[in-house]
């Protein structure tokens, strides 16, 4: 059904069929089509939604259309909003919020829902505490597969995932897990003791969500545990958050890779300024760095006005360098986050990245050395000078840029900051040292 | 409990002690360990293993050991872990065997079934039907929540994902969904009819996996049915799955962005021969695309000659040039596939890369002249010359760096292609014309 026919029933004020046609849409379709909508329209279409989706939707709208909606409804509505969110959600919400509008919500809820909420905003931003939700059904060993399935009955409605229920003891410490799947396959006298699973993977709030999602890629978890400092449950983490989670450290490495510093701001919701700083850093620390590259060339002065031929292929062989390089090293960045590769692999690395730039090296250097001697026709020393640097070059771009990454990660910093920019700079200065030296040597000038 | 102590009780053949207690261990973590062994342990370890996880291991282990077990286990162990499989794990795994264990194990199988995996294999790489599996469990509307949670029993302990059932007509049309929750939740007198779901999202078996994954992330699905042309259901695609495709798709575009020719082998794995042959087509064409520089740099051999000293900054001018563009490439390829731009929004990521690049063009201009003039003492009008050329630089880089991999997108090419690499190349190209003819104008140089 096309969007503009909702647009149409609104603008036309045709409410009862409007509401009759939004059924017929998922949750996050009615979000997108809400987002769209100019502030006035927006809320009259939130406020025309069934009260059993209205919080759902919620939860899918943009950071902007939350705030707003949340400043122009009435502390009734905002109250029942709340109520309905799953407490992760209502967290995420929380934690985009401008102050005023936290504190009007925090202003209608209970003395201890507030103190929980305070302690959930707490925990470090990427901490498995800031991801997980507290709405999962637990249950205790001595109880019947009949009475788990009832009590899962029973409060079942408001939990985010039944698919996995959590069997604690009487000082909530978790003690097992037991899938839906095997209490609906049970006999119903059977003991919830005798079904669940007593060897149970777990986090601590304050893992890091990247171990967390690594975690759910080994085992494919639907659902993971969360237990505090006296091994108490205190919330499960749900693998739709875990999906975001992935994209949101993927997106951290594109972002290092290509030397910006990571954040999770949206681009076309970031100002300009806030664009501007996150890149600087790295271009200033990369500019100043390539001054050395400059001393180099300067250092070789009197041989390029010997032969001032030689300048025209200064771009050639740094940037092959530097594209030579940054595909190992992103190779080997990304092996690493993908958990195929491991420190104590180095060796193996710089046996291959040796082999292949041997192999790629001898490609590149025949192509070259064809076209600037045989089609471009320079002296064959010349193309001799420049053949062996691009050859030496390319095999000392692939063994630093396969090796760096490893050595950052040893030393406790993100492979990823050794990546295309920061290998370039080093390629550069290094490829021009060869390049000069081996000129001086080879068509014999006098330095 | 330590790896150690199992490889030591495998050692001294203490089989029923080991039998007990990798009871303890999740399947990923004895795969793992299988992995780990040699082939004659492995053997043994394997056919220790309790029949009920015995193809659960195995569908997590490695191509290479999964392929020497099948050479070395008796046909009839080879057809048991078979017929344990799930369908999408034995296809996953025949896709990966040499001719030969394919033989040996289609030999072993049904001619129904043997065609059933023909048909699967023939699916492209990267549809929605090469990711499917057919355990799904199938309920008809008239059926009561009680028949569906009895036939669930019945079927379910082999069906991969139970939590999601589907409702199919009689031609074996998808008629709405069920979720296990709902059922459980439901009295046992309702109709599937009336507390399934009708509007159901579904793709079709040659649907890419890329836009299989961005449904997922939309919709926070935990399983997607597959639906052939005829709008028959056969199979469904499950989250764990997802989570592989999408870090599948992230690597692409890492490589891509390095100028690597995409691939899913895994570095340790392939040959050096199979990674240069990924790596040389980029890197020779863009040594030949840095000619262009090579060119320009020789056309300006003039004002070369007479101001030697304008070859020392063109590393850094080169460099800053690439850096700067490739960031806004990198961001846009990135914001691009993570479905937060749009290719109408392309006026808005020229205005704010403008923004942008006027705002680090300042920053790093200043410092460059502080640098230039002050520090190192160079004339004014050189230090001008290379601080407006770096000013200018900025700018189209970033513009360029911002929309080349837009209009990639909308010829239909990937956009990661326009990334670091090549957008360097014309950079290059572009800062070394502004250089020289600025140095020219400026210097007063006879051309």
């Amino acid at each position: 059904m096309a969007l503009e026919d909702l647009m149409m029933l609104l603008n036309e004020k045709r409410y009862v069929e409007w509401k009759e046609r939004i059924k017929e849409l998922q949750i996050p379709d009615i979000a997108e089509f809400i987002d769209e909508l100019d502030t006035k329209h927006a809320i009259i279409a939130f406020r025309l939604l069934p009260k059993e989706i209205a919080a759902d939707v919620f939860s899918y709208l943009s950071s902007e259309r939350q705030s707003e909606i949340s400043m122009l409804v009435d502390e009734k509505e905002l109250t029942e909003i709340m109520d309905d969110l799953f407490f992760d959600d209502k967290i995420d919400f929380l934690e985009e919020m401008p102050a005023n509008v936290v504190k009007r919500i925090l202003r209608n809820v209970s003395e201890a829902e507030r103190r929980l909420i305070n302690h959930f905003l707490t925990y470090p931003d990427n901490s498995a505490g800031s991801l997980m939700t507290i709405e999962f059904v637990d249950l205790k060993k001595e109880m019947t597969v009949g009475n788990a399935l009832e009590k899962i009955r029973r409060i079942g409605r408001d939990r985010e995932i039944v698919y996995t229920c959590y069997v604690t003891d009487a000082k909530r410490k978790l003690e097992g897990i037991v899938s839906l799947k095997d209490l609906v396959l049970a006999s119903p006298d059977e003991k919830v003791e005798d079904i669940m699973r007593k060897e149970v993977i777990y986090v601590d709030t304050y893992d890091d969500q990247e171990d967390v999602a690594d975690i759910f890629k080994k085992y494919d978890f639907l659902a993971l545990p969360v237990v505090d400092q006296e091994q108490r449950l205190v919330g499960i983490i749900t693998i739709d958050d875990i999906v975001d989670v992935i994209e949101q450290e993927n997106t951290e490495d594109f972002q290092r890779i290509a030397a910006i510093q990571p954040s999770e701001i949206e681009y076309l919701e970031a100002t300009p300024l806030v664009l501007a700083r996150q890149r600087i850093v790295w271009l200033m620390i990369l500019m100043i760095s390539a001054t050395v590259s400059g001393y180099i060339i300067r250092r070789f002065q009197v041989a390029i006005e010997a032969v001032v031929a030689l300048t025209a292929f200064i771009p050639m062989l740094m940037d092959t360098g530097g594209n030579a390089g940054s595909q190992s090293s992103v190779t080997v960045i990304r092996s690493l986050a993908l958990g195929e590769l491991k420190l104590t692999d180095i060796l193996k690395v710089i046996r291959k990245e040796l082999q292949i730039s041997i192999l790629v090296g001898l490609g590149l250097t025949l192509v070259n050395f064809i076209r600037v001697y045989f089609i471009e026709g320079y002296d064959i020393s010349i193309a001799f000078t420049i053949s062996l640097t691009l050859f030496l070059t390319v095999i000392f771009a692939k063994l630093i840029g396969g090796t760096l990454p490893m050595v950052a990660k040893k030393v406790g910093l993100d492979p990823a900051i050794m990546a295309s920019p920061l290998i370039s700079t080093i390629v550069d200065a290094v490829s021009l040292i060869i390049y000069f030296s081996l000129a001086v040597k080879i068509l014999h000038i006098a330095v």
